[in-house]
């Protein structure tokens, strides 16, 4: 029976989800623990609720390590490759000094195994917006590509945290009379309770105001008619079009399946239906569909690979 | 000769301005020292170079504490009136505590004391496009105006940052196939060694590049037929004049005084020309002109009217 599992993880800000499958990637015992956010909770606690994960698998399915052929955790923090190696080193010491070893253990991306797991180890590409924003493709050499992941201040174009910033762009402009008249405003006033320019700027500078939680006040107001907000909208699927078609000329297939991630664009609004409509009409050879599997499913798709 | 003299200060992050003036505002001594950003370096520091001044300022013209009828510092920091307020009660127990005492201190903006002076107390308006941007007024009934000054993250239009910053942008979408050619990312490589997606990423996230600091990049590119970077221009020098056309529908005069301050507008340059020429065409009634006093002085007109 020896080194016929796979094990799958999924790492996240909230928790980690765990998955040992077969080699044929059915799902023998499903398990979930902590977060695995290392960058900001260390790598200590993380190896330990990595180690828990596996040792509660094991005794499930009356397993040994050593039935085990590869382990992969796909996490957050993990897209730089240091980062990665850390908590893959850590992880091992730690196991090590309580006894155990393991045949493979790897550490790569959330985003990476998110892929993996959407087109089962095939081709296509994955458009993440929720706070941020970032899009990953695998061609069918099996090379990864990527476009956009800047972050909040150079990039992050077309995601919730753009939609708010601007939302909030606009009501300070209202504010003092540089900007049209916007509803967004009002909704600023009564959702969050900010009602002038000095109690906007202390809630974002002194406060950390989460500019993401206003996204969908500005895709309601766009819904309702409000011209400004609606030009946030149109410009701002633009954007996720041009990261699209960055892909699409990367991967240089025929048609390319693309799966959306994220709460801004992975959910039915009208932001969403705004973007898909677009998809359509200006990337006709892209197809959306939806993922086959889960991350953890891609994190035991990339566990094979490692073998 | 009791209470025939103001003093005036111009505090700012490197250095901070005296002036002693007569009842008429002509200088009789002038005198620098340290910085005054007190929110940074603590108020007991600035409380400390502003007594040096004060006293070298007396000792240099023969004077008491008592000829001094009134006594402002405008400095950074202080654009709340919460914080200028500290920053005054705690100078004003220092001096007890070194048995001074004087008729009138009182503390404003840097901004402030830049706008009296620049229109000698008078009406007028002083746009500030350095690092951040913000415009400030004074109507004819001595009431204050602003518009603009929301701050780097959801404001500062038209300032060094917001160049810099759309700049880098323009740099990451060309990095990744999701812009045109700007020859910014050959400036941004050849001036700050930043050649690919990654360092780009390093430098503004772990090692807080200055934006404002690829401004004249910004500028260059377009004066030499940037395409993209001059739309950037376009769109920032628009919203520059958007913050004059508010603050001049809030002064409601038939014309205004406008100075310009900072160094993104200020100096001689091919962003300043195309706003001045946007002013002149779309803003007719507004004059643009050169600051009549310095802040310092500025100070000391608002020393006067504490009195």
């Amino acid at each position: 029976m020896a080194k016929n599992y796979l094990i799958g993880m999924d790492g996240g800000g909230t928790k980690t989800k765990c998955v040992v499958t077969d080699n044929n990637f059915n799902p023998l015992f499903e398990c979930q623990g902590g977060p695995s956010n290392f960058l900001i909770i260390g790598t200590q606690t993380v190896s330990e609720t990595i180690l828990s994960l596996i040792l509660d698998s094991l005794a499930h399915l009356h397993l040994s390590a050593d039935d085990i052929s590869s382990i992969l955790i796909g996490t957050t923090g993990a897209g730089r490759e240091t980062d990665a190696q850390k908590l893959q080193t850590d992880f091992i010491e730690y196991a090590g000094s309580k006894g155990y070893s393991f045949n493979s253990f790897n550490v790569s991306s959330d985003a990476r195994i998110a892929l993996e797991g959407a087109f089962s180890g095939e081709a296509g590409a994955l458009l993440i917006a929720g706070t941020g924003s970032v899009i990953f493709g695998k061609d069918r050499d099996k090379k990864i590509h990527r476009a956009g992941g800047f972050g909040r201040l150079i990039g992050d174009e077309g995601s919730g945290n753009t939609l708010g910033r601007h939302g909030l762009n606009r009501v300070a402009k209202e504010l003092d009379g540089r900007g049209g008249r916007t509803v967004l405003t009002e909704l600023l006033n009564s959702r969050f309770g900010i009602r002038d320019s000095s109690q906007l700027i202390t809630e974002v500078y002194r406060n950390n105001f989460d500019m993401a939680s206003f996204a969908p006040s500005v895709i309601e107001a766009a819904q309702n008619g409000d011209t400004i907000a609606n030009k946030i909208l149109e410009e701002e699927s633009d954007e996720l079009i041009l990261h699209v078609k960055a892909i699409y000329d990367m991967i240089r297939d025929e048609t390319l399946k693309l799966c959306l991630i994220g709460g801004t664009i992975s959910t039915d609004n009208y932001y969403s239906k705004m973007f898909k409509e677009k998809v359509k009409l200006q990337a006709p050879k892209v197809k959306i569909v939806s993922a086959e599997n889960p991350p953890e499913i891609g994190a035991a798709f990339m566990a094979k690979m490692m073998i």
